[in-house]
């Protein structure tokens, strides 16, 4: 199992041009990753695929592991803006809560690829995808620390209970979202909702 | 990515020494495939860390993946029976969900290398990831059943808590259990039991 090491070249794109190319290429590796996995993708498949010529990816990127590593990042960024897009007008953290869980729900089942992906980084790049989890967990943390202060919800452990709601999402993402879709968001949301607002407690 | 077949021919040892041998092998799997995950290990790798001829191990496994497949299964066994046997003299279901979660950390800190298969089985036997965790989650909906027929909780649906509870778990193993180790399993316990007894409600 090879780690990769991080590395930091600046190769980030100086023009909006640039900025196009370097997007279609995360697209494709997107595609290519999440298809057939990181070992079996190849860096001219990513560009074929981008219909980039092969030389053009190195001004982008060092390696097929810093495509995959920004990859990482970037799906990091989609999955926060899907959440935060369906969240930012719950009237309370707790209707947040369902609405956040419904949502991952959603887009687990929209982006099986970058699930895929995200699953896949625990081997090939084991810092991003502590990364992708810590970035979450740190705004979730935030999050709960803002509604204990505004009285919304109970103070209490917020760096647990953003890591346990995390387990929470993933884990009804993976099941009923990219294993099956027999269940309703909605249905699997209100069952959150009712555990946080009223515990399991008889 | 390879996609393993299941298969099931019949190799079960049929004499007490037939299951010691098995035994020896799943051991040498564990640490083999734990250390350098499942495509850098070989077969013949896990015969010599055995002690056991290469001829044996067929007698017991037609394939690495096989060796694989029946690892995962049997670090489900493992797991489950880590946490029962801190669970099961708990005085309700409560208590129970916070010693099981303490336990699952306590699990994570103790077996990473079982941790780090079950992850690497996504990739290599997805449906032996999957059985793992639906062998689990059968159970868990099962005791969450109970308890509410018992009065202990309250009841709800009990298939999603369970698919919530064991991603806590699982979350909080990565987070505090393999990625480090700097906060007390009790408190984090605390912080779930806290949640599941009183919610998040002010």
């Amino acid at each position: 199992m090879s780690t990769l090491k991080s590395k930091t070249p600046d190769k980030s794109p100086k023009t909006a041009r640039g900025e196009r190319t370097r997007r279609k290429l995360l697209e494709a590796a997107e595609r290519e990753f999440g298809a057939n996995g990181f070992h079996a993708t190849s860096i001219g498949e990513i560009t074929r695929r981008a219909k980039v010529a092969l030389g053009t990816f190195y001004v982008y990127f060092e390696s097929k592991d810093e495509v995959f590593r920004a990859l990482v990042a970037h799906m990091g960024h989609v999955t926060r803006s899907w959440i935060a897009e369906r969240v930012s007008d719950a009237p309370n953290r707790l209707e947040a809560e369902r609405r956040g869980v419904k949502a991952f729900i959603e887009f687990a089942r929209e982006h099986r690829d970058l699930y895929h992906i995200v699953m896949e980084a625990q081997f090939v790049a084991p810092d991003a995808y502590r990364a992708y989890y810590d970035n979450f967990a740190d705004g979730y943390r935030r999050n709960l620390e803002d509604a204990a202060g505004r009285g919304e919800i109970r103070a209490g452990d917020a760096e647990a209970r953003a890591w346990a709601l995390i387990g929470v999402s993933v884990f009804l993402g993976l099941r009923f979202g990219v294993w099956d879709e027999t269940r309703k968001a909605d249905d699997l949301a209100d069952a959150v909702y009712d555990l946080l607002k009223n515990g399991l407690d008889a």
